[in-house]
């Protein structure tokens, strides 16, 4: 029987407002570099007050997957709350717009928070740093988790950041039950690597019991194991789940599977701004594995979909990524 | 006695909404391929469900215009009308952080426009088709010119498409008296062709009778004087006024002063979004006149930034421009 989506993901619903700053900037704001740091309503508020005339795009780390593999014209969904204000708007005009199928129940117009924002503040080395305000999007509930959409994904995928907020647990519990109970796949991303810090234990029992994919980084999948040894962190997460697939900036990124460890080179790029990069790999790797693509072919496709994304302002492609893997050969 | 400010623009506030679009959307949507049309809200929802992912940037054309003078260190104030709502709230931020004085009262969160947004579909040609709501800032009233900020202006300059609203001929009457009456100079943009059209006898009188410089690109200037033939209207328009400054794409500008018509050409660039050019261009040109330079280098710093904005998506200034002058030896 073939499912109506061939990916459902859910996350953190964001607007991102994008602004470039210096390095002396993040500093004087105790900003921590390269990283995703929440922040509250005041602090957001405060913040804002302080940098440059800025962007504004939707983001949110699994929407930005999602919106790649609408993009490549893959059947997907996605589920993340925003508020019926302005920016929640926004957000879901662009999240259906792309061509994904978004129908998360929007909170209230008097709802006391507003929609999530991440100020992504963009330094001249294209690095960016994160700072996350979740308003309405920490209250995703397992009300909000559809069984029968569930049931209709190959694949979901979860966001890492999403453990931060209450009730998430139960709902990412709730979404990999129904999805498992109707033959589909579960895969998760670590988000980050201080967000692997606060949840590693959740994470750890979601790799080891439910978790067929795993997408992280070379900083999260260390922190995750507590080492500082790559190459036996790769194979340990690699024992635990079907496929692996962990990132190492310009350097590409490695798959384990079957106890193979494969290395896939990166052709290097012009960082503009890295946001959206992790996510993009998750969006096109995912997209090829649902397409008939090897490992390889679907790391191949991924890191020229991250590689894309950062070569301008904002997290999600604007270039023809259907063209851009043509060119490759790899389609 | 050195005053203040040396620019204060009064116009339309808006927030721009992104989006590219294919020239047959166009036709499908009704749209008038490269002017500026008003739309309503219930039009602006329509279209806006239609268009593909957007970003948003705050945008409205007087206000683009003092974003370049506040990027180049110029001393500058907006007056122009926005609701107490987020995307408000943008536009109030993005002014601010950019560096120009920004005080005009904000409509309430109960008034029931909205803040007025410009859904901008940029063709693959990087042609722009600007669909505007106008919201509350329709509602600009003489009540928020604040004439004591009039009479620190060594200039104002005037948005031709405030005059698509009630109030706003007897606020642009009291900005102009209280700059006239303090020793300062009035400068006004035609806008858009179709604009002029609209409001061609009101325009007209306020050239013959108050304005100082007067900023157009070639069509606007043939649909001003109704005729086709360009050299009569450039050499009719320079005498009803001190300057002239007409845009002509990409051919550069034509600037008019004391009987005197001189062709100042554009630099070659290739258009990525054509949104902000005229504004640009009218921006670094005050600036130059205000700062020291002969009407022909202002005009080739005009010609240089609106070559700069339309070099990416967004209608404001992205780049060094301060830069951009040294580099081209014109400060």
């Amino acid at each position: 029987m073939t499912k109506q989506f061939q990916i459902v993901g859910i996350g953190n619903a964001m607007v991102d407002i994008l602004a470039r700053c210096e390095d002396s900037f993040l500093a004087e704001a105790g900003i921590d570099k390269g990283i995703m740091q929440l922040i509250d309503m005041d602090r957001a508020v405060d913040l804002y007050s302080r940098i440059g005339p800025a962007q504004e795009v939707s983001g949110g780390s699994a929407a930005n997957t999602i919106a790649v593999i609408a993009a490549l014209g893959g059947q997907t969904a996605y589920v993340g709350k925003v508020k019926d204000d302005q920016l929640g708007h926004i957000f879901a005009h662009d999240m259906r717009a792309q061509g994904a199928v978004y129908e998360t129940a929007l909170a209230p117009k008097d709802a006391t928070d507003e929609t999530g924002r991440c100020i992504v503040l963009v330094s001249p080395d294209g690095e960016r740093s994160m700072n996350t305000y979740l308003g309405v999007t920490e209250f995703l509930t397992p009300g909000d988790i559809d069984e029968a959409q569930m049931a209709q994904a190959e694949w979901i995928y979860l966001e890492g950041y999403r453990f931060d907020g209450p009730d998430s647990h139960e709902a990412f519990a709730k979404a990999i039950a129904a999805t498992k109970a109707a033959g589909g796949k579960v895969s998760l991303t670590l988000s980050d690597p201080f967000c692997v810090s606060r949840h590693r234990d959740a994470f750890r029992a979601m790799i080891v019991d439910g978790t067929d994919l795993l997408f992280c980084n070379r900083a999260e999948l260390l922190s995750m194991y507590e080492t500082e040894d790559f190459d036996a962190a790769l194979k340990t997460a690699g024992s635990e789940v079907e496929i692996l697939a962990c990132t190492d900036s310009d350097n590409g990124a490695y798959i384990v599977a079957g106890g193979e460890v494969t290395h896939v080179p990166a052709d290097a790029v012009d960082i503009v701004d890295a946001t959206g990069a992790g996510d993009a790999f998750a969006g096109a790797f995912l997209w090829g594995i649902t397409h008939g693509a090897d490992l390889t072919t679907a790391a191949r496709m991924a890191n020229l979909t991250a590689g894309s994304v950062i070569s301008h302002i904002g997290p999600r492609p604007q270039a023809d990524l259907t063209a851009l893997f043509k060119d490759a050969g790899l389609i």
